[in-house]
């Protein structure tokens, strides 16, 4: 697997149309995703459900990409699809996903609006307090990289101040201070009550990166 | 939602029974929402697919639970089953999933032999930083837990030392000390060529836990 982005020939219309038709198909997973943990329906309903299930899968093995995803650009349109990202990826069904907000300003500002419902379940009726690191990296490394600088993470800390329910949060991040290849940036994460997560990181520009002809600026 | 444990009246037969039933059928689940990243047959097939998973979806609603799936203890069986949880549960998809083993001496140490994939990328080729944050977490507060006291993140800090390419990859953790309700838990993740990411955590016994007539000590 490589560890560069693939710059394609993908027009913008193209893309638009792969967004059009992934973009409901893996919601369609997500929701398969909730029900499996949720659904009481009897045994033998839950065996036929898993025997259709592989029959789908095994059709849309039948042509794909081998590995993952990766990040892919499109000089023409100008966009950056990590379509396969835990967090942010269309094509991913383990992402919530997030949809990230930037400051027009260029600042580093960012935020998120969610919901987190049952497949982020850590204590009973609580958020996994993981899944809330998973994002508050995410949403770090996207301020992080909001002045062209993609960043791989350092050192990432978090400070849980009380639990964080399942249901709808709110994410933002912004830039404390960049040190040469080092950028510094901080968040937390919002629930019906407040900041429920503290979170620093340092975000390290990589070296792939930084000998890289293309410097996408933003991750999709 | 409860932010309890449910004791319910699961014999160990019935809860052996399920697991039979839900493990498989999350693994198909899982094996979906692998090639929903990685499928490239065309769009009508693409269609047909999404149509089949919400008319599978749409009968395994007919009957469920609502809200998340909690955390579940038997007293006949003395099992905990933690099936939704983001990284271990069985019936959950987001889950890699792992399965923690503990030292039989009961001093903490855990460890976790596991595979992820495609839906667990971060930069092209990598494992998502975050991620390792939440399997991390996970390590540590069972680990932290292995003494009788499940406890929820007080703080996380995790030092990432190199990338850490997708495919097999080991998790251990272990107590480093203890000091009334805080149990300050260190791990780390092995990649191939070692070491990629340090972890220590504070983790802390819950008023509802430290109450409560049952103390389950292991999630499964």
């Amino acid at each position: 697997m490589s560890s560069a982005w693939e710059v394609d020939d993908q027009t913008p219309e193209e893309v638009a149309a792969q967004e059009r038709l992934y973009g409901p198909f893996t919601e369609a997973v997500r929701d398969l995703v909730d029900v499996a943990i949720l659904t009481e329906v009897d045994a033998a309903e839950v065996d036929r459900a898993r025997a259709e299930i592989e029959a789908v899968t095994a059709r849309l093995r039948r042509r794909q990409r081998n590995g993952s995803f990766g990040v892919r650009y499109d000089p023409a349109g100008g966009r950056t699809r990590a379509w396969g990202n835990a967090v942010v990826g269309l094509r991913n069904a383990v992402a919530p996903p997030l949809r990230v907000e930037r400051d027009p300003s260029g600042d580093g500002r960012v935020s998120s609006d969610f919901h987190l419902g049952a497949a982020y379940e850590g204590p009973p009726g609580l958020v996994h307090g993981g899944v809330l690191a998973l994002v508050l990296d995410q949403l770090l490394g996207e301020s992080a990289g909001a002045r062209g600088k993609p960043g791989m993470t350092g050192t990432l800390t978090l400070t849980y101040r009380r639990a964080t329910p399942l249901g709808p949060l709110r994410g933002e991040a912004w830039i404390d201070r960049v040190e040469g290849v080092k950028t510094f940036a901080h968040g937390h994460l919002l629930g019906p009550e407040g900041a429920t997560v503290e979170a620093q990181g340092v975000f390290i520009l990589p070296r792939w990166a930084r000998e890289s002809a293309t410097r996408p600026d933003r991750f999709e």
